[in-house]
């Protein structure tokens, strides 16, 4: 049982570390726009990890009775990590299919929002698998502001993007690319919510 | 432990004031568009105090034990009127992202069908805090029909938008508007089949 | 209780029937767009027969104590089979709405990937009405597969939309109808990986 109790946390801690990694590759991709391909590709390599260490945690969690923390908060924080994961994978893909070449300031602002988000996760769930649960609540604050700052992108860079771009085809590719970061960050807030509501049920 | 029971009810008693007084706000706005920054700002302060209520119930309910109705469900009832309200919120701020100055008649319709769900809302969720379960249902029936009245509106929005709007920029803008619109009478209907389940289970 | 049972198992049954009559409609229906008004209309009536099947299931959950499997899990199912026949009535209905006449190789590709993916979940709820779990895995591997050649056929079909496709309005009426059959893709995988969790718990 001991063991079992290792691999939900375990697992969880190597999302957590692909989520911030593969964020940090976004951001950098997006500021390097030379080959969509290789990038929506290494994207998509993330992605497929993270599928695998949800498939882990379902089975895992078919066949244990006993769970570390309750199987409902293990289930909704793998769920909201994973689309986390997803969430940016499908606009990398979006560069790729869209032919996107062009750097947009806009993108690189919600990039760096998701790279500190996914930092702050990052942290939280390793108080989590430590047992620090009261020092959780300062990454899920931190992640909340984030989620902020993310609709504040969201509302300029639409703003502009109507004000400006006259090309109806160019203002579809970027307004669902801007849409779909911004969603993203509500994800990380999903992570952030299931994080408080174990925190209050636990202390 | 009675005093719990309060709080919760009449938290839900709160929010369902505060999404009939949005809706209602929302729909003169609609048909007055002389100053949209204002509007859009009203609307965001509406969502935020729901956010509030929200926030109050899921506090409440990670530290009490025993509650007025089944915890699922005054968690499902809290996300889909806490959705109502972030739904008409987010078509208020595109008239101000879009810059949408110009009434539109089936803006018009979609708002007429939202006053009229958020009442029937309304007074469901008063008479599910005062026990009277069975006068529920005729509500929740009436919400179904204003749903279905909320497909027709965008089954015709859509075809004359799509058959009269020769200009992308603007189809794209009002196709969100209407779209937002409706799922929002979705949400609505959320609402009506968590109080169905609750009376069937407990009558 | 035994009488109960039947019904779960009955209506589930007829749901798994409904979908794959329905979609094999659709899939005829997309390769000749003489009458659209008419598909919609066949197809609407379709969803509305298992919005009564849905109906009946929480109906009957709401009254009965013993259920022949988890409670749970019936709920899921439902919900994921008739969000599949949702998923494509809304396809049908924007054939109408947009006024399409002209086939489309990708609409039928996705058809096809459709009309394989029923009748894996008809066999699949087939198997489980008749207590044949471990039977019904390679039907969700099959599922799984079919959702991988769905996000295939999104991939080369948006990609091939916005390198050829120059009239906005067009690639915006295609492009949705694309995302909507590729969704209805991930709503048969959700099919399946509810069937997976039951065998995981169940054997």
């Amino acid at each position: 049982m001991f063991k079992k109790k290792d691999i939900f946390f375990k697992t969880l801690e190597e999302m957590a570390d692909t989520i911030v990694e593969a964020t940090e590759y976004f951001a950098k991709g997006v500021s390097d726009l030379s080959d969509v391909t290789a990038f929506a590709k290494r994207m998509k390599e993330y992605e497929s990890q993270c599928d695998q260490y949800t498939h882990t945690i379902l089975k895992e969690l078919n066949k244990t009775f006993i769970t570390p923390i309750e199987r409902e908060d293990i289930m909704a924080l793998t769920t909201s990590l994973d689309d986390v994961l997803d969430g940016i994978e499908a606009c990398a893909s979006r560069f790729e299919m869209y032919h996107i070449r062009e750097k947009d300031e806009y993108i690189t602002l919600f990039a760096d929002v998701l790279v500190r988000s996914t930092h702050q996760i990052k942290s939280a769930i390793y108080l989590l698998t430590q047992k620090k649960l009261l020092a959780i609540r300062e990454h899920c604050i931190a992640i909340n502001e984030l989620e902020n700052q993310g609709d504040d992108v969201l509302r300029v860079s639409i703003t502009t993007l109507f004000a400006n771009v006259k090309d109806p085809i160019e203002l579809i590719k970027r307004k669902e690319i801007y849409e779909r970061l911004e969603q993203t960050t509500d994800y990380c807030e999903d992570v952030a919510n299931t994080l408080e509501s174990i925190i209050m049920r636990n202390s």
